[in-house]
């Protein structure tokens, strides 16, 4: 029987979602399992599959089988979404010749490893060469994507990662959340003056009894174990496939607090790769919709659902009980003010959710004025400590709490920081539409049932995958465009009372 | 620059070495840690990663590759014996049309299906049809090795799991075991009635005192925790590559004893792997001679160096140290009688090291038969309890304690259980020869310092790889070819008191 070209490229679909799910299972068990001596072995096994998923995707043969499958009328909706994700990912291996690609993957490669030293010798000229290559090479393939898609430079990067994404839009909102972040977060600030000061409770606190109180709180969020685990890594990641999802956490002997509220986080990315569409398993149509999709996910549940007091409510004495712990800093009131602490800081991973965006605008502007050509490397530290100080009011004494404290940029992940905003904003949207469609979701969280909330994430987002873009999954599930009004009335609620 | 014929098999050998590693891996993983729901994406990952590195190997320039390579006479013998080798990869591939080898994968899992509930309801018959195409589709294959490889249908067989092994010699061999082996048995039997009977230690064990003592042990024999974990799985294994070694082991809380000596048996394998030489990491003359001596380095390490006196005197006081344990069944004398302990009995994995040998000579006897066609499927039964009794003089009651014992045959592995004997037989003679060239290794062993036995190994066995035969590092270690002699010594020596 032949197959008709549809028919033809889920086949070869499936096959490289199966290489991909390969790869991204030997990347946790880079992070989670492998002894140091085995880097240089994976290192290989990656690359050789990375190189034979590429030549997969860029098949000569997968243009006529595009084109036969876009013109084919017999196809149903879904399915049409498939073959526009197909293109969409076959533009972004295509568009860039692989001399390229092994170029800039050179270059990240290197510039990581000189990262590592310059971070810590807070000595930003010594990465400056490799900086300077990686964003020449990044603007190269951005031109080279940029023409296929017809898309700006900046937002061609984006589309690798929210697909669909467009500066003019974000710009928008971002400058809405910039106008209205400076003077709100000295208001929280001062407001948290007058109240009581959170106390962290004491430990130590053994890593049994922490994972067991993360392994009952991610069973009571709906993580199912018969398809997924949780273990330890040095950077908390969410991983694996959608039917065998690596979550990992990173301990702190003398506070459990973050590394729980992180388990949970995890567990948001997790309930949505879990909750993808079983029937379109190794489609392009079937998988995550994108970054920000993806971190709102995570930050539904962590920010809007576990932080709120309706949960600590549930979760206060399950922490005293998992700890032998009693006294003032056990009770449900010390973790509301806990878990709501708002704090200006130089680092943007130890940021709380009113100074985070901030961390996060900041990045966005250098970014596109650096894709664009509006901003030179060597005068980055400048450009972030000016904006880090317009923004929150602080200014970096050193260039390692400031622009040397991420990786993303020297890895080469340009056009990736808008979406932990984009995400927050979303999440804050979403939630407020779930709980107004669905008044039990609160109480049912403060009774550590989470199933309203998880069945209104499934049948609104999770199973709705990749066949609707971003903009419309908002829309549909929250009858407005994704805005900034939502979450700053969340954050409005929540620090100032209402 | 070209490269030469050599040059490009290296890279493209390099490339399939680490797709190999990657598959590996995922073992691992689905043995040691992957939840049961992902299975089915497991699967497919290895599916498709096995397609892709069949159609790599034979993709259709490698014969010109191979030809050219031959007949360049610049090469060094590693890398003649590196083509070599390469060729006789390449032969085990292209014999077989990708036809047969997706009718043998199916007719395996299918077979496997049956069996685990055959085996589980003593009922041979219910598997006996999918055995039947089993072992029909198997014997085309040995049929089309066969005529590729020059070798009868068993030896082409063999060749897979024992490279340059024919039936011919372990013929002679196991005649001559076969023949030693009913009356020394007996003998031992008899003799061991008159000793004192060991006394198992009384648990329970906890699983992190077994873990703690067995990692402190691995770490004495020279496992390299910078290359390699140890792990739990259902059934014990070595697997991962070569600078990241995973071996696994099952813990049993009554019983610490056979997990501990199960770690050090999975150390003897993983200590070969990562002492293989460094130089030729991805290339098939880099690799692991066969099965014969990978079970031979396991082998010599738990039944000859750690079941020794010597060993157990290091030993028995950190085994009283870790569980707290002290008393008669704590002593050095005790040990040494529970680890040299000789029963007749039905399961081969239980079997001592005096009874092993005739559970694989019924095996080898009966596979080699059923691949030339002298034995018929439904016949297997009555002819497995037929040999037994000739060998061990014991009978099955059932065909669960006897043909459905093992998975082997069923899941399409014939021509691999001779391997476990030979390793036992190539193990004594190593051990003998390195004893003898260096007295020192016993009474290190004694004082816990395993240098002198492994810088031996790593020398006679492990930097040799695959550059030479089977029985050249068996002849050029020991000085003669592999033969039952020394093997019978040592058991006359342990079990006969000399």
């Amino acid at each position: 029987m032949t197959l008709t070209p549809y028919q033809e490229l889920e086949d070869r679909f499936r096959r490289i979602n199966a290489l991909g799910g390969a790869q991204s299972m030997l990347h946790w068990d880079m992070s989670a399992m492998m002894p140091a001596g085995g880097a240089e072995s994976r290192a290989e096994q990656l690359a050789v599959l990375k190189s034979i998923s590429h030549s997969m995707i860029t098949d000569p043969a997968i243009p006529d089988l595009l084109d036969g499958a876009e013109g084919d009328h017999t196809l149903d909706a879904w399915q049409q979404a498939n073959v526009f994700e197909m293109r969409r990912i076959w533009i972004h291996q295509a568009a860039v010749d692989s001399t390229l690609v092994e170029a800039l993957s050179m270059a990240c490669s290197n510039c990581e490893t000189a990262w590592r030293a310059a971070r810590k010798n807070n000595d930003f000229k010594s990465v400056l060469p490799q900086l300077e290559d990686v964003l020449r090479l990044t603007r190269e393939m951005a031109a080279a994507k940029s023409s296929y898609l017809g898309l700006s430079q900046y937002d061609a990067l984006l589309d690798t990662y929210e697909p669909g994404g467009k500066s003019a839009d974000i710009d928008v909102i971002f400058s809405d959340l910039a106008a209205f972040l400076p003077a709100f977060t000295d208001h929280v600030i001062e407001r948290q003056k007058s109240q009581k000061t959170p106390k962290l409770p004491k430990g130590p606190f053994t890593l049994s009894a922490q994972r067991k109180l993360g392994t009952d709180l991610m069973k009571t969020l709906g993580f199912d174990f018969n398809h997924g685990r949780l273990d330890e890594s040095l950077h908390p990641f969410c991983g694996g496939t959608n039917d065998d999802v690596r979550i990992t956490t990173r301990y702190d002997e003398n506070d459990f607090t973050s590394a729980l509220m992180g388990v949970l986080h995890e567990t948001g990315h997790a309930l949505y790769d879990m909750g993808l569409p079983k029937k379109w398993r190794g489609q392009p149509v079937g998988d995550a919709r994108g970054m920000s999709v993806h971190e709102s996910q995570s930050l539904l549940i962590e920010m809007q659902a576990c932080r709120s007091p309706e949960f600590i409510q549930f979760a206060a004495p399950l922490m005293g009980e998992a700890f032998g712990g009693n006294g003032d800093e056990w009770s449900e009131e010390n973790f509301v003010t806990l878990y709501t602490r708002v704090e200006k800081s130089f680092i943007r991973v130890d940021a709380d959710e009113v100074t985070y965006p901030s961390h996060v605008i900041l990045r966005y502007n250098l970014e596109k004025a650096a894709i664009n050509g509006d901003l030179e490397m060597k005068d980055l530290p400048g450009a972030w400590n000016d904006g880090l100080e317009k923004l929150l009011g602080i200014r970096p004494k050193t260039d390692t709490e400031g622009c040397l404290q991420d990786i993303h940029w020297y890895d080469g992940a340009w056009g990736y920081f808008p979406t932990y905003t984009l995400g927050a904003m979303t999440a804050a949207q979403l939630f407020d539409a779930a709980c107004r469609a669905n008044p039990k979701i609160k109480p049912a969280i403060a009774k550590g049932d989470f199933s309203p909330l998880l069945s209104w994430l499934r049948k609104n987002v999770h199973n709705v995958a990749s066949s609707v873009s971003t903009t419309e999954i908002v829309k549909n599930a929250t009858g407005q465009p994704l805005n900034a009004e939502v979450f700053k009335n969340h954050l409005k609620t929540r620090y100032l009372g209402g």
